[in-house]
């Protein structure tokens, strides 16, 4: 089984050096405006920079979750994919909020679509797995007989 | 092995599903009471709906990990339940919370025994794995005996 | 599969616990402190301890999912022992921080070297796996052969 998720653990851990990069990006900011901690309020420049790195934190856990259920119910090259372009929209929008908040808006939005994806995979993998379980209908493979057949 | 898990992997997605709806909400509360990002302070009706949506990302990434430790090495039917309890309790907290600081502390402190019970089923899972495991030993099947034999 | 990861659930546990007992320090100093919520600002003493537990939930989503991967492709004794040695640095690093900001630095930087170490390990089991599974070579078990045969 630990086969088949290679890929989303190859993701899972480019993204976690993702956070670490952002982390450090912080740092670099406090040091840059002399926000020292426990202050988390400064000049707007070191403010965007801290909020960034707070939201990508908050989503973190999130976007793992909702990784690994698409790439365990649905399909680890599906969620592998989605996972990279999430990562980038991501370093797009870490990039672009530390310029101006204005240049937040476009990758953050592209990033919301990835994630979108990734609940809409899920959920279909989840539903046909319940699917088979409970009913013994495998409505993804009747689905793409349609097309492939 | 993925069967015996799809009912928490259906619970995780709901929970996914429910911090996409405390982000908008937060987004909504910017735009009403003219908050824009980086900022994070404003009226105290701004601050309870951001500190009601921080609170519960915050504890999303413990509840996700305890749900699937305990589906995992407990119950997975007992663990959707709960998972499905605190999800609830999270919702009426954060209805609780947008309306006055007071409105939180009742369903907080449900959610919380909702996530006490699951850290105790987990803990009860992993220590009968364990058991079983290095001592040869299966005590919760040796105590349903005690009951339904 | 769950009794090769019977201990790193084990770590999960003890993980989610400390971060309950963090939790609980914020309440009581928000009591001693007279800081009630939504505020989130107050005297230095409280500031640091609400920044403590902020940070250890930042990193705990990060830390879970590193554990896991480590212990999953790579060895789940080595990723219990450092997740062990992980959280046994977060408490120092509260405690430290507690008291004073400069006292988080050595326990911060303790913490933070074994993450990039189950990171490493990480890596090194997912990358063994994908060789394992791509190009048919195990180079980590070549690599113990080295020294062992």
């Amino acid at each position: 089984m630990l086969d088949e998720v290679v890929c989303v653990a190859a993701v899972t851990i480019l993204g976690v050096l993702e956070q670490a990069y952002f982390s450090l990006q912080v740092i670099y900011a406090r040091r840059k405006y002399s926000v020292s901690p426990p202050c988390t309020t400064g000049p707007p420049e070191f403010e965007r920079v801290f909020r960034a790195q707070a939201n990508c934190s908050e989503y973190f856990p999130i976007f793992i979750t909702i990784l690994w259920v698409s790439g365990l119910f649905f399909s680890s090259a599906a969620a592998s994919v989605c996972g990279l372009l999430y990562l980038y929209g991501r370093y797009l929008y870490f990039q672009g909020y530390s310029a101006s908040a204005q240049g937040r808006l476009a990758p953050l939005y592209f990033s919301a679509k990835v994630l979108w994806l990734l609940i809409g995979l899920s959920a279909l993998g989840v539903l046909n797995s319940m699917g088979q379980l409970y009913l013994g209908l495998d409505f993804l493979q009747q689905l793409s007989g349609l097309f492939f057949d």
